[in-house]
Protein backbone atom coordinates (compact mmCIF):
# COMPACT_ATOMS: atom_id res chain seq x y z
CA UNK A 1 0.00 0.00 0.00
CA UNK A 2 1.26 3.66 -1.03
CA UNK A 3 1.20 5.99 1.94
CA UNK A 4 3.26 9.26 2.59
CA UNK A 5 4.18 10.03 5.81
CA UNK A 6 5.89 12.68 8.50
CA UNK A 7 9.17 11.25 10.62
CA UNK A 8 10.26 13.18 13.50
CA UNK A 9 13.06 11.77 15.93
CA UNK A 10 13.54 13.02 19.05
CA UNK A 11 17.03 11.79 21.16
CA UNK A 12 16.52 12.42 24.55
CA UNK A 13 19.53 12.27 26.70
CA UNK A 14 21.90 13.62 24.55
CA UNK A 15 22.28 17.32 25.45
CA UNK A 16 20.52 20.42 24.10
CA UNK A 17 21.66 19.88 20.82
CA UNK A 18 19.89 17.40 19.35
CA UNK A 19 21.35 17.66 15.61
CA UNK A 20 24.39 14.72 15.21
CA UNK A 21 21.33 12.59 15.76
CA UNK A 22 18.21 13.90 13.72
CA UNK A 23 21.13 14.49 10.44
CA UNK A 24 22.15 10.31 11.13
CA UNK A 25 18.37 9.90 11.33
CA UNK A 26 17.93 11.86 8.23
CA UNK A 27 20.77 10.32 6.24
CA UNK A 28 18.57 6.60 6.92
CA UNK A 29 15.84 8.16 5.62
CA UNK A 30 17.75 8.84 2.46
CA UNK A 31 19.06 5.71 1.88
CA UNK A 32 15.64 4.25 1.74
CA UNK A 33 13.41 3.98 -1.41
CA UNK A 34 10.98 6.73 -0.61
CA UNK A 35 10.35 10.44 -2.10
CA UNK A 36 12.03 12.47 1.02
CA UNK A 37 11.03 15.85 1.74
CA UNK A 38 13.35 17.81 4.72
CA UNK A 39 11.63 20.34 6.81
CA UNK A 40 12.49 21.97 10.46
CA UNK A 41 10.00 19.59 12.14
CA UNK A 42 11.21 16.47 10.36
CA UNK A 43 11.31 14.58 7.14
CA UNK A 44 8.40 13.96 4.74
CA UNK A 45 7.95 11.18 3.14
CA UNK A 46 6.42 9.36 0.19
CA UNK A 47 6.48 5.26 -1.01
CA UNK A 48 5.68 1.46 0.19
CA UNK A 49 3.90 1.80 3.79
CA UNK A 50 5.97 -1.35 4.70
CA UNK A 51 9.30 0.67 4.12
CA UNK A 52 8.71 3.80 6.00
CA UNK A 53 7.68 1.39 8.77
CA UNK A 54 11.22 -0.78 8.13
CA UNK A 55 12.65 2.75 8.23
CA UNK A 56 11.50 3.97 10.97
CA UNK A 57 12.51 0.65 13.27
CA UNK A 58 16.04 1.19 11.44
CA UNK A 59 16.29 4.34 12.66
CA UNK A 60 15.68 3.80 16.20
CA UNK A 61 17.69 0.23 15.83
CA UNK A 62 20.81 2.24 14.36
CA UNK A 63 20.52 5.75 16.76
CA UNK A 64 20.87 3.14 20.01
CA UNK A 65 23.28 0.67 18.43
CA UNK A 66 25.79 3.88 18.02
CA UNK A 67 25.03 5.37 21.52
CA UNK A 68 21.91 7.31 21.56
CA UNK A 69 19.80 6.06 24.84
CA UNK A 70 16.64 7.15 24.58
CA UNK A 71 14.30 8.34 21.52
CA UNK A 72 10.97 9.86 20.93
CA UNK A 73 9.44 9.89 17.71
CA UNK A 74 6.36 11.35 15.67
CA UNK A 75 5.12 9.73 12.97
CA UNK A 76 1.99 10.41 10.82
CA UNK A 77 0.80 8.51 8.56
CA UNK A 78 -1.37 8.78 5.68
CA UNK A 79 -3.69 6.46 3.36
CA UNK A 80 -6.62 6.76 0.24
CA UNK A 81 -7.87 4.19 -1.97
CA UNK A 82 -9.90 6.98 -3.68
CA UNK A 83 -6.29 7.82 -5.22
CA UNK A 84 -2.73 7.34 -4.42
CA UNK A 85 -1.35 9.72 -1.70
CA UNK A 86 1.61 11.58 -2.59
CA UNK A 87 3.45 14.87 -1.34
CA UNK A 88 3.19 17.03 -4.46
CA UNK A 89 -0.56 17.14 -4.09
CA UNK A 90 -0.46 17.81 -0.38
CA UNK A 91 0.71 21.44 -1.56
CA UNK A 92 -1.31 22.18 -4.13
CA UNK B 1 13.37 -4.55 20.44
CA UNK B 2 10.68 -3.63 23.24
CA UNK B 3 8.94 -0.14 22.60
CA UNK B 4 5.75 1.81 24.03
CA UNK B 5 3.71 3.80 21.82
CA UNK B 6 0.38 5.73 21.33
CA UNK B 7 -1.55 5.30 18.35
CA UNK B 8 -4.17 7.29 16.99
CA UNK B 9 -6.71 7.08 13.75
CA UNK B 10 -8.54 9.48 12.14
CA UNK B 11 -10.91 8.34 9.52
CA UNK B 12 -11.48 11.23 6.71
CA UNK B 13 -15.03 11.46 4.73
CA UNK B 14 -16.78 9.21 6.89
CA UNK B 15 -18.44 12.02 8.08
CA UNK B 16 -18.21 14.38 11.56
CA UNK B 17 -18.59 10.79 13.80
CA UNK B 18 -15.83 8.77 13.50
CA UNK B 19 -16.74 6.49 16.18
CA UNK B 20 -17.11 2.84 14.33
CA UNK B 21 -13.76 3.49 12.66
CA UNK B 22 -11.62 4.32 15.45
CA UNK B 23 -13.24 1.18 17.78
CA UNK B 24 -12.09 -0.72 14.73
CA UNK B 25 -8.90 0.21 15.33
CA UNK B 26 -9.37 -0.76 19.40
CA UNK B 27 -10.30 -4.07 18.23
CA UNK B 28 -7.22 -4.63 15.97
CA UNK B 29 -4.89 -3.26 18.67
CA UNK B 30 -6.62 -5.38 21.47
CA UNK B 31 -6.21 -8.77 19.26
CA UNK B 32 -2.45 -8.01 18.73
CA UNK B 33 -0.44 -9.23 21.94
CA UNK B 34 0.35 -5.29 22.96
CA UNK B 35 -0.13 -4.19 26.37
CA UNK B 36 -2.92 -1.93 25.72
CA UNK B 37 -4.39 1.15 27.63
CA UNK B 38 -6.83 3.21 25.77
CA UNK B 39 -7.41 6.79 26.49
CA UNK B 40 -9.39 10.09 25.12
CA UNK B 41 -6.66 10.69 22.21
CA UNK B 42 -5.93 6.80 21.27
CA UNK B 43 -4.39 3.88 22.84
CA UNK B 44 -0.88 3.49 24.30
CA UNK B 45 0.62 0.30 23.84
CA UNK B 46 3.77 -1.37 24.94
CA UNK B 47 5.67 -4.44 23.20
CA UNK B 48 8.04 -5.30 20.69
CA UNK B 49 8.38 -2.48 17.78
CA UNK B 50 7.82 -5.03 15.56
CA UNK B 51 4.06 -5.67 16.98
CA UNK B 52 3.62 -2.29 17.23
CA UNK B 53 4.50 -1.10 13.81
CA UNK B 54 2.68 -4.39 12.34
CA UNK B 55 -0.60 -3.78 14.41
CA UNK B 56 -0.28 0.12 12.78
CA UNK B 57 -0.57 -1.31 9.31
CA UNK B 58 -2.68 -3.93 9.57
CA UNK B 59 -5.45 -0.79 10.84
CA UNK B 60 -4.94 1.20 7.50
CA UNK B 61 -5.19 -2.19 5.53
CA UNK B 62 -8.19 -3.65 7.69
CA UNK B 63 -10.48 -0.01 7.55
CA UNK B 64 -9.44 0.58 3.94
CA UNK B 65 -11.27 -3.16 3.13
CA UNK B 66 -14.10 -2.29 5.20
CA UNK B 67 -14.67 1.20 3.58
CA UNK B 68 -13.00 4.00 4.90
CA UNK B 69 -11.35 5.66 2.25
CA UNK B 70 -8.59 8.09 3.86
CA UNK B 71 -6.96 7.33 7.29
CA UNK B 72 -4.56 9.61 8.66
CA UNK B 73 -2.85 7.82 12.08
CA UNK B 74 -0.39 9.94 15.07
CA UNK B 75 1.99 7.57 16.65
CA UNK B 76 4.40 8.14 19.27
CA UNK B 77 7.09 5.73 19.61
CA UNK B 78 9.36 5.71 21.84
CA UNK B 79 12.08 3.51 22.90
CA UNK B 80 15.32 3.63 25.05
CA UNK B 81 18.37 1.32 26.28
CA UNK B 82 18.98 2.16 30.00
CA UNK B 83 15.84 0.51 30.98
CA UNK B 84 13.12 -1.32 28.99
CA UNK B 85 10.61 0.96 28.68
CA UNK B 86 7.01 0.45 29.77
CA UNK B 87 4.14 2.43 29.62
CA UNK B 88 3.28 1.72 33.61
CA UNK B 89 6.72 3.50 34.96
CA UNK B 90 5.72 6.61 32.53
CA UNK B 91 3.03 7.39 34.47
CA UNK B 92 4.30 7.22 38.07
CA UNK C 1 -14.58 27.82 22.67
CA UNK C 2 -14.92 24.77 24.32
CA UNK C 3 -12.39 22.03 23.13
CA UNK C 4 -10.49 18.60 24.10
CA UNK C 5 -6.97 18.42 23.90
CA UNK C 6 -3.67 16.47 24.93
CA UNK C 7 -0.38 18.12 26.15
CA UNK C 8 2.59 15.90 25.83
CA UNK C 9 6.08 17.88 27.10
CA UNK C 10 9.12 16.46 26.47
CA UNK C 11 12.23 18.52 28.12
CA UNK C 12 15.21 18.01 26.24
CA UNK C 13 18.97 17.96 27.57
CA UNK C 14 17.65 17.59 31.00
CA UNK C 15 19.21 13.98 30.79
CA UNK C 16 17.91 10.74 30.18
CA UNK C 17 15.13 10.47 32.68
CA UNK C 18 12.46 13.57 31.94
CA UNK C 19 10.55 12.86 34.54
CA UNK C 20 10.74 15.70 37.44
CA UNK C 21 9.97 18.03 34.52
CA UNK C 22 7.14 15.89 33.19
CA UNK C 23 5.56 15.93 36.63
CA UNK C 24 5.64 19.59 37.23
CA UNK C 25 4.37 20.23 33.60
CA UNK C 26 1.32 17.86 35.16
CA UNK C 27 1.50 20.09 38.33
CA UNK C 28 0.59 23.16 36.37
CA UNK C 29 -1.84 21.49 34.22
CA UNK C 30 -3.82 20.41 36.95
CA UNK C 31 -3.88 24.12 39.24
CA UNK C 32 -5.77 25.38 35.74
CA UNK C 33 -9.53 25.15 35.57
CA UNK C 34 -9.49 22.08 32.98
CA UNK C 35 -11.14 18.75 33.27
CA UNK C 36 -7.83 16.81 33.67
CA UNK C 37 -7.23 13.10 32.85
CA UNK C 38 -2.96 12.02 32.61
CA UNK C 39 -1.98 8.81 30.76
CA UNK C 40 1.53 7.73 29.19
CA UNK C 41 1.92 9.64 26.50
CA UNK C 42 0.33 13.14 27.68
CA UNK C 43 -2.48 15.07 29.60
CA UNK C 44 -5.65 15.08 28.52
CA UNK C 45 -7.54 18.65 29.39
CA UNK C 46 -11.05 20.08 28.29
CA UNK C 47 -11.72 23.07 28.74
CA UNK C 48 -11.91 26.50 27.62
CA UNK C 49 -9.74 26.41 24.21
CA UNK C 50 -8.33 29.69 25.93
CA UNK C 51 -7.41 28.17 28.94
CA UNK C 52 -5.84 25.41 27.37
CA UNK C 53 -3.46 27.61 25.20
CA UNK C 54 -2.78 29.72 28.58
CA UNK C 55 -1.77 26.59 30.10
CA UNK C 56 0.55 25.34 27.38
CA UNK C 57 2.06 28.65 27.24
CA UNK C 58 2.74 28.72 31.44
CA UNK C 59 4.02 25.32 30.87
CA UNK C 60 6.97 26.54 28.57
CA UNK C 61 7.79 30.08 30.96
CA UNK C 62 7.63 28.41 34.11
CA UNK C 63 9.94 25.20 33.01
CA UNK C 64 12.30 28.00 31.38
CA UNK C 65 11.96 29.87 34.50
CA UNK C 66 13.15 26.76 36.67
CA UNK C 67 16.04 25.87 34.55
CA UNK C 68 14.85 23.70 31.38
CA UNK C 69 16.90 24.88 28.23
CA UNK C 70 14.69 23.46 25.98
CA UNK C 71 11.06 22.34 25.36
CA UNK C 72 9.49 20.79 22.75
CA UNK C 73 5.95 19.84 23.09
CA UNK C 74 3.25 18.14 20.80
CA UNK C 75 -0.14 19.18 21.75
CA UNK C 76 -3.49 18.08 19.94
CA UNK C 77 -6.28 20.30 19.48
CA UNK C 78 -10.19 19.15 19.01
CA UNK C 79 -13.45 21.65 18.66
CA UNK C 80 -16.59 20.77 17.05
CA UNK C 81 -19.99 22.49 17.05
CA UNK C 82 -22.33 19.92 16.18
CA UNK C 83 -22.23 19.20 19.92
CA UNK C 84 -20.12 20.21 23.12
CA UNK C 85 -16.07 18.64 22.46
CA UNK C 86 -15.58 16.38 25.85
CA UNK C 87 -12.96 13.87 26.80
CA UNK C 88 -15.78 11.12 28.06
CA UNK C 89 -17.56 10.88 25.41
CA UNK C 90 -14.64 10.05 23.00
CA UNK C 91 -14.23 7.29 25.16
CA UNK C 92 -17.40 5.55 24.65
CA UNK D 1 9.00 34.34 24.11
CA UNK D 2 10.05 33.52 20.97
CA UNK D 3 9.26 30.09 19.77
CA UNK D 4 9.21 27.62 16.37
CA UNK D 5 6.04 25.45 15.62
CA UNK D 6 4.58 23.25 13.28
CA UNK D 7 0.46 23.70 12.91
CA UNK D 8 -1.49 20.83 10.86
CA UNK D 9 -5.01 20.88 10.81
CA UNK D 10 -7.41 18.43 9.96
CA UNK D 11 -11.19 19.32 9.28
CA UNK D 12 -13.43 16.18 10.00
CA UNK D 13 -16.74 16.26 8.23
CA UNK D 14 -15.98 18.13 5.16
CA UNK D 15 -15.70 15.11 2.98
CA UNK D 16 -12.41 12.75 1.80
CA UNK D 17 -10.82 16.31 0.32
CA UNK D 18 -9.59 18.68 3.11
CA UNK D 19 -7.93 20.92 0.81
CA UNK D 20 -10.33 23.76 1.24
CA UNK D 21 -10.15 24.13 4.67
CA UNK D 22 -6.72 23.62 4.77
CA UNK D 23 -6.03 26.24 2.47
CA UNK D 24 -7.97 28.74 4.16
CA UNK D 25 -5.90 27.94 7.75
CA UNK D 26 -2.66 28.68 5.56
CA UNK D 27 -4.01 31.76 4.43
CA UNK D 28 -5.09 32.61 8.20
CA UNK D 29 -1.81 31.85 9.40
CA UNK D 30 0.50 33.77 6.40
CA UNK D 31 -2.08 36.72 7.31
CA UNK D 32 -0.24 36.68 10.87
CA UNK D 33 3.30 38.12 11.76
CA UNK D 34 5.01 34.87 11.66
CA UNK D 35 7.65 33.18 9.51
CA UNK D 36 5.90 31.25 7.53
CA UNK D 37 6.90 27.77 5.52
CA UNK D 38 4.58 25.16 4.18
CA UNK D 39 4.99 21.46 3.62
CA UNK D 40 2.83 18.36 3.29
CA UNK D 41 2.29 17.49 6.56
CA UNK D 42 1.51 21.34 8.03
CA UNK D 43 2.95 24.83 8.46
CA UNK D 44 5.58 25.37 10.08
CA UNK D 45 5.97 29.26 12.03
CA UNK D 46 8.94 30.84 13.89
CA UNK D 47 7.62 33.86 15.92
CA UNK D 48 6.53 35.29 19.20
CA UNK D 49 4.54 32.17 21.46
CA UNK D 50 1.43 34.35 22.15
CA UNK D 51 1.16 35.25 18.33
CA UNK D 52 1.52 31.14 17.12
CA UNK D 53 -1.07 30.69 20.12
CA UNK D 54 -3.37 33.11 18.56
CA UNK D 55 -3.43 31.67 15.48
CA UNK D 56 -4.18 28.75 16.26
CA UNK D 57 -7.12 29.85 18.16
CA UNK D 58 -7.90 32.23 15.49
CA UNK D 59 -8.30 29.19 12.59
CA UNK D 60 -10.14 27.44 15.11
CA UNK D 61 -12.53 30.34 15.34
CA UNK D 62 -12.83 30.91 11.61
CA UNK D 63 -13.13 27.85 10.14
CA UNK D 64 -16.15 27.10 12.09
CA UNK D 65 -18.09 30.13 11.57
CA UNK D 66 -17.30 29.26 7.87
CA UNK D 67 -18.87 25.81 8.39
CA UNK D 68 -16.54 23.36 9.12
CA UNK D 69 -18.11 21.61 12.54
CA UNK D 70 -15.24 19.53 13.25
CA UNK D 71 -11.36 20.17 13.89
CA UNK D 72 -8.27 18.01 14.56
CA UNK D 73 -5.25 20.25 14.78
CA UNK D 74 -1.63 18.94 15.61
CA UNK D 75 0.76 21.34 16.64
CA UNK D 76 4.51 20.92 17.94
CA UNK D 77 5.98 23.53 19.77
CA UNK D 78 9.50 24.49 20.55
CA UNK D 79 11.20 26.94 23.17
CA UNK D 80 14.49 26.98 24.41
CA UNK D 81 16.79 29.45 26.39
CA UNK D 82 20.34 28.41 25.32
CA UNK D 83 19.45 30.64 22.14
CA UNK D 84 16.78 31.94 19.70
CA UNK D 85 15.03 29.22 18.15
CA UNK D 86 14.49 29.92 14.44
CA UNK D 87 12.97 27.58 11.90
CA UNK D 88 16.26 27.56 9.59
CA UNK D 89 18.44 26.41 11.96
CA UNK D 90 16.99 23.25 12.29
CA UNK D 91 17.45 22.61 8.93
CA UNK D 92 21.86 22.80 8.93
Amino acid sequence: MKAVAEIQVVPIGVGVSVRAQVRRAQELIRESNLVVQEHSFGTNVEGDLEDILAVVARIHEVLHLEGTSRLSTAIKLGTRTDKEPDLASKLR
